[in-house]
């Protein structure tokens, strides 16, 4: 856990890289068909303010609620899953390694021999290089 | 996000690379069939200035408006996904990663011995070469 | 066994791994969307302080009687392992090995020739490379 | 057999390799998520105090009359194997050895000479490396 | 056949290396749960003295007889391979050999230039090393 809050670099994981929607990232005019350069800056200009106050007023209204709801919810995760999920697994685990030793030896038994007779096909290859 | 308007190379990430509209990009003379150069240089005068216009009429009109409209819906997009979608997407990758260790005991325990098992086949091959 | 309690590393086994929740696990803006640095940094805190309240709230009531719970359960499963299970599974395995030994011979006799046979399909290969 | 008993290593043999159940082993706190320090060390010092109680309770009470259970019944086991099993097995491998010997001819007599023929199919490999 | 009786390796073939009784093959705790010190070795003590006594009763008592039985039945067998089945599997595997090669004649002269011919979808085989 990151100890600070960090303002710059706000995904350091990179888990919403794929959200692009800057300006650049959304309209773009190729060679060949280029608009009056006062159109594409005023565009520019109300594109990026638009996105800019929008998102921001969402933040700032629904920001804090979902904070604290996404809190609530990922400590009862983390305390579900540490506490229950953990040890029940470990449980189960245990069981598993102790049955699939079991099963081990049944199959090593039953189909082992058949395995290693088949394999006798393959015990007398011979291949001469010319 | 670039922090200012590029007035020169209006499309940085090569999104409409392929809306190629200039003149020779659609109308082209194979060797064997020019017609006269007058005709020709005509062509290219009439197709380049009406595209040019109208392009910039209907980007003046309409390039504003739209510009707004997007810088909206995109501010909704990156909002919906930063808040919402992603702790949702935490969320569920956490229980993920839970049953697929899960998952994995469980098969380990049952295919696990039949696989080593038939291993055996492969246990005695002898390749002699002469 | 660990003798002492490690209160640094509490997961030295990697057994939660999946289960990332720290504030940049969970909540990232791209870049081209930053809100307001005291709406992040406010949400930062929000989410965190929840998110520590409520699960030191739910390991303080829920933590001892469920450590005292999975304690005597792992006892349990311990002591049937070691004292039940296991012989049960050494005399199993005793049986089964020398069932496999009796069935290996079966085999051996009934498949073994014909299988040595069909080897002989590959006693002969010739590879000449020019 | 061990001439004394080893009180330290006392699975030297791994047996139970697959029953871990010390605390680190059992529950674990991802990064992101550490409840309390007393919490955590009154959870570790519950679960081990617990855990060692049951099960020195339970092997006390039943350790001994396991063991001499086990005792009777391997004795049994160990001799039925050695002078029992072990015989038969022997006389029924030489009746299959021999068996065996006599089934290997006729194969080889029937479907040697056609799998050998078949053998011509890779008699005739060139392989070209360009 | 060693000519003096070995008291000291009485299983040099392994014959019955799968019937592993000590204790520590048949109980075995974890780390992370282990018993008190005077229990276990109680339990060793009693588990190796109950079954050093019930297989030595069992082998005073069972031991002679069978091996007086053993005895007759292996000296029957072996009369009965060495000078009855040993010259008439001898008799049978010259007769085969004969057969064999006729047999041989016969399928390389059916089956062979079919197979050789089959064996040219081999010989065109290119290997690219890139």
């Amino acid at each position: 856990m990151s100890q600070n809050v960090d303002l710059v670099n706000r995904d350091a994981n990179g888990l919403n890289d794929h959200v692009k929607v800057a300006f650049d990232d959304v309209i773009a005019e190729p060679d060949g068909a280029h608009s009056l350069p006062c159109v594409w800056a005023g565009a520019w200009l109300i594109f990026t303010c638009t996105k800019g106050c929008c998102y921001n007023v969402m933040s700032i209204i629904c920001g804090f609620p979902l904070a604290l709801l996404w809190g609530c919810q990922f400590a009862y995760i983390t305390f579900y899953h540490v506490w229950c999920i953990g040890p029940c697994m470990r449980s189960f685990m245990i069981d598993c390694g102790c049955y699939r030793k079991y099963f081990f030896t049944c199959v090593q038994c039953c189909l082992g021999p058949i395995c290693e007779t088949f394999g006798l096909c393959f015990s007398n290859i011979v291949v001469r290089n010319v």
